[in-house]
């Protein structure tokens, strides 16, 4: 008896949740968990099932097309591991926390790779048996040093999300044109305050009591994506900004670690530059 | 076009969704929010859904305990305040709170009438032109006292919640089953630590870094009802317990305030001594 | 016997710790709580104790003077009411927090009146027996406005702090320095993200996960001031902007009472736009 | 130049930081960070400086005696790393992220070995280089098992901490003595609720709306000893207690390693079952 999530985003029309477990019904399929989310300003309604039975995929997908408005989103996914492909510079505690969630078992993912623009961090992945390859940005222009990011990642098959841990360079529209709503970054700061590089300085000279972080999507804005999740950590004046940033990093790994388990579950529905998570 | 509640808990079966949402369908009922939750444990099924429409409620009923398991729990509410008393006895912070929202009419009902054991916050309550009654304990052993109070809330109709804002008195189980799950309390501790008197300085004799507050609906043991809110906030070792005590109120009253507007709202079910949130 | 608050900020240098104990023995003081900062960065040293005895004021603050730096800051306090003006606009409950905590005897602080352009909020007030002057911005220009409410202030003798308690209008570089460090307001975001108008609808748009307030003090730039205070809550993607409107008051309210209780009890230094608390 | 903790607790009288300031310029260091804490209820004063300069550190020591209460307890301590030995069983998160920490160079400790009754965490452990040392309980009584992991530890030279990173079994008074104030535990509940096995189950029995995570030091008995830090995640109805313990994991590593991190930078006093941290 298989277990499958279905997703579904539509335009809200009266009925839609009638039409929609009349399907499951016919197709004598449990529901074991449901959620719903009617966005009224937008008028668009977003559903994710988690239901189990004997069913024919395509018939299912079918049925719900019939009775779905048109170009209505459907999904309708058998859950196992994800592919991913994580980034990263030279700090260590958001891409550790991934390598000691995936070792225990904890992520339903595959890590293809960690790709980096330094070799600091060979030392701690190869321990894990996971490919590190070096991309060195030095000498080349961006576009070039992206391209060979570009051809490294498309050496892998079936990519379904590439985790910027702590990467530290500004990436440009055309990278992440390529995979789009498919790049997941940990912002250091609690966004859109702190915007652009160093916001933990940032927050020192702000003189804020409170610092976050907030993992996101990644689109062509920097640091405006669509968000995930936030979390924040109370500080004092006694906070330089170097204690802020060791503080930080806490909550920078969690946040993102979370917001990882959110897209591999698929949990999250993107659209108008928000979120939807269930 | 009327707005109702619709809150369902039932044992779960497979099609409960679909047999529910035909029968919002064939009433023309339009669903604006819709929050489901299987209780896997006890094969439970909670759901809260506020539709929009013209319906004949007895139909309503009816046709919803056609379609349902039998013994299933079926509410259909109108939204309009509801009658409720606040019990309390000197301190000013949970009481202040609630009749301040209620001042801005931001809470979903009528205050009938404040009880207190005493006459400190008569002043204050009077400024708002509620009813003050004084029931003194003294020289009454604790039934006499509490028939009193009885006499007083009953000789009120339709009183559907009791909030307890901060009333020092424990009360007894008959005065608990005369209004069962209708008592809201608030007990300045992070329940199940510290249940009693005197939480704060327990909690600073144990030297615990957080304190909290619960909101909880009162049964017969003390302290161990259905939790309906609670909140934390830190501390160190710098507070005395009457540090912690002036800093607690600022957790007591917003979370029986926010337990309080989620019973005015119906959305909470209790039961198995939990609750269910919508 | 005394009790007395010592503040003092200087250029930090060896010794002074040793220099101002030196005196509080020597004037035969007890150290009841004693707080120290050093900001390396801009090499100023803070401190604030709270010291018991017998002693001549003049004396104590000649004795520190003379061992302290020159240009040191240097104010000693006995802790008494200060006097507080609240300006509001039409909403109910920062002032209503204000107000119990005032009745509840909470707050070290007498209300000299509340100010408002519009006479909502005279009905609370005046239960509580404090001065309500509407002075209504209509047909008058921002200066002209300002004018008459800074005729009101400064009829009143010994101001120490205005409260801005949603005080819903911009005021003047020339309002801000005639009360320079003396202005406390809420701004409901988490600053510096949101500042201007709107912020939940901001917030709302942008799609965070989490949403704020902030106590700071005014200056001359728009929500730019030393930040006193600051909390958040978490939202979700069900929150309408209305939502997290209704669920940020309650972070509101306690945040500036929070500001305002430090204030009151001399526990803030500011300088280079930040504060300093203990 | 040195650069010391100079930590000293004593029966409070007037004039001890006059005293100790004294000492301290009278030796010319320079005091780098200062806090102070009196404990009125008990009298008790408690002081950690960083203080800077050339001195003898006997002659330190002499000089403060002559000056403090008889039986003060005095400690300078020169900031080094400090040697650690993990126990723990089979789960991975706590002991990964101390791991993950070392070998980012975040913390002030040398890991001499891990102890665990189970060889589930060699893989993980072995990939650091660092010992491991499977000590199995089973066909042991306790005090036999015991035996063997203090002559496991006490094969090590120096160890100033042992760290429970979620050793799942209960340590005899025995063992306990031996390491007075040198075990540091997390336990997975926000004590004193929860306390013993399995708090995810009990809390969810409870129905709470909040977990939390507890480091503490251990005494004998279970659960009871010095509190060092907390901290709490919200949770709903939806939670099975195995959702509990799979969101619980994020807080009692960041607990435990955050606790660790104050004892290895000598920030914890302990004394009446309490801790100061500075």
């Amino acid at each position: 008896m298989g277990k499958y999530r279905v997703l579904i985003d539509a335009n809200d029309e009266k009925g839609i949740v009638y039409k929609v477990s009349t399907v499951f019904f016919n197709c004598n399929l449990n529901i074991l968990t449901n959620n719903e989310f009617v966005d009224k300003e937008n008028n668009k309604f977003f559903m994710r099932s988690v239901v189990e039975g004997d069913v024919n995929l395509d018939n299912l997908n079918k049925s719900l097309r019939d009775v779905l408005p048109k170009d209505s989103g459907i999904e309708i996914i058998e859950p196992k591991k994800k592919n991913i492909i994580i980034m990263a510079t030279k700090e260590m505690h958001a891409l550790g926390d991934i390598l000691i969630r995936h070792e225990a078992g904890e992520l339903e993912a595959n890590i293809l790779a960690v790709i980096s623009n330094y070799d600091e961090l060979e030392s701690l992945v190869s321990k894990f048996n996971i490919p590190y390859v070096t991309i060195s940005h030095e000498n080349l222009d961006r576009s070039d040093h992206e391209a060979k990011i570009i051809e490294c990642i498309n050496s892998y098959k079936d990519v379904d999300y590439i985790v910027l841990a702590k990467y530290m360079r500004i990436l440009t529209p055309k990278f992440v044109e390529e995979y789009e709503d498919k790049i997941i970054n940990i912002h250091h700061s609690f966004l859109p305050a702190f915007i652009g590089a160093n916001p933990y300085k940032q927050a020192y000279n702000r003189g804020v009591k409170i610092i976050g972080a907030t993992a996101h999507f990644v689109n062509n804005n920097l640091d405006e994506g669509p968000i995930i999740s936030q979390e924040v950590i109370h500080v004092d004046h006694a906070y330089s900004w170097r204690d802020m940033q060791r503080s930080g990093r806490n909550v920078e790994k969690i946040v993102l670690s979370q917001a990882l388990k959110l897209a591999l579950e698929d949990r999250i529905f993107v659209y108008a530059n928000k979120t939807v998570i269930f």
